[in-house]
């Protein structure tokens, strides 16, 4: 296992992150156009283009010999082991609403591990960052830690999933079962409820159907928070699917015990 | 009907949310207390009471001749006809989850008439103000003003509620014959969804069981953008109940058809 220039490659990870927030922030309550891709509503703004292309720009000018993944484009093999994994907006319906609980992912995998993650809200001017070993909160006030808080129980639980109805049958059960026995539920928050369970005011964040992009920058901020992210079963999440954040284990082993 | 010094109980509503402000923001993101009301779980906050003393403390500093009607500590009958209606916090569990999405909602009622109303964003520190004439929008970048858009039907609507699973059976069926023919639902935003649907970014908010300090300061922000707020059956709304908040009255019509 290499040493990787974590500090290096986070700053950079920020540079990307000012460049998202300066191609996005435009299109943030102002007319824009939205796309629909095939059946399902999926909106796709001007502003996830133009940040993905930004970011791209940037990768391909500073590490030419790193991978991209990214929602709008598609993956663009590297030659390092190093992938950048990005979803500009994450969030999108959230965006088009005009609510400022989307974010700006920009993961970093070394042979498909994640490494380095950031989760940018440019309205908020909110930055969290995690590299695993640990997490912070970037903000105009300063840096603080980011710490996920104790929860023995479901039944102290704050749980959060992005839309009640789109999960499908037994994955929409499964869900039921934690909601549940679960003290509160809070619906629609994408990439954000996996920043509060980080931050320590949520416990857990269940979700399915999730794509690599949605969910590898968010794994070096939770695992540096003192929590985690797994699959329904328990095992690696960093290829999406159906999967788990957590604070405390206790949380998590009782909710995959309800999932299964 | 005498003609109300808007200008400055506008003003005064401000101040009430500048100390409203300053009373709560200490305790978001921060440990606090959170008792249970009732067998259903509804967060009390520390501050959601210290608002609430902050704001009865000035108005009977600066209008004691005024009602008061608030979340908290009930209500103080007044002689003028005048009656300010407070929820220092609406949204406590957005508020305990760490989401800034709740909000400190100031209304002015002349004889049970919402004239005056502001909404207050503290950490977002966002400001929508509405006098049924006007309404605008005050944050740290300036001053906009605040305007519905157009929605020609429901297939173009972003609709709102707090939450799929408080509604009961029959409200829960109606909800549900206007959400499968909206183009997007979104859950748990309480009073901030009102002010996107103020703001133009979404089209309609569909709730029940709201008291009259859930909705009395939003009225005449929603009428000074050029939208409204009635009940279910097309009345008047001032006193909660069943409230549909809409941005045009063509999607207020289609829904009012569905809600029936």
């Amino acid at each position: 296992m290499p040493v990787h220039d974590t500090a290096r490659l986070l700053a950079f990870a920020d540079t990307l992150a000012d460049a998202a927030r300066a191609a996005i922030l435009p299109y943030f309550r102002a007319p824009h156009t939205v796309e629909s891709k095939g059946s399902l509503f999926d909106p796709v703004t001007d502003a996830d283009k133009a940040a993905e292309r930004a970011m791209r720009a940037l990768i391909e000018a500073q590490f030419p010999e790193h991978g991209v993944l990214g929602e709008e484009y598609g993956e663009t093999p590297g030659v390092s082991g190093y992938e950048w994994v990005l979803d500009p907006i994450d969030g999108t319906r959230a965006f088009i609403s005009g609510l400022p609980l989307w974010g700006v992912l920009i993961g970093l995998t070394f042979e498909g591990k994640p490494i380095v993650g950031v989760m940018d809200q440019p309205y908020l001017r909110e930055r969290y960052r995690g590299w695993n070993d640990g997490a912070e909160l970037v903000t105009d006030a300063g840096v603080s830690p980011l710490k996920v808080r104790a929860c023995a129980s479901l039944s102290e639980a704050i749980l959060s999933t992005t839309d009640p109805y789109i999960l499908p049958g037994d994955e929409g059960a499964a869900f039921s079962r934690v909601r549940q026995q679960a003290k509160l539920t809070r619906f629609g928050y994408d990439c954000y409820a996996y920043a509060m369970v980080a931050s320590g005011t949520m416990d857990c964040v269940i979700e399915s159907g999730l794509k690599p992009f949605d969910i590898c920058a968010l794994i070096p901020i939770l695992n540096g928070a003192g929590g985690g992210v797994c699959t329904w079963d328990g095992g690696d999440a960093s290829r999406g699917g159906q999967v788990l954040a957590f604070g405390d284990p206790r949380a998590r082993d009782a909710a995959l015990g309800l999932l299964r």
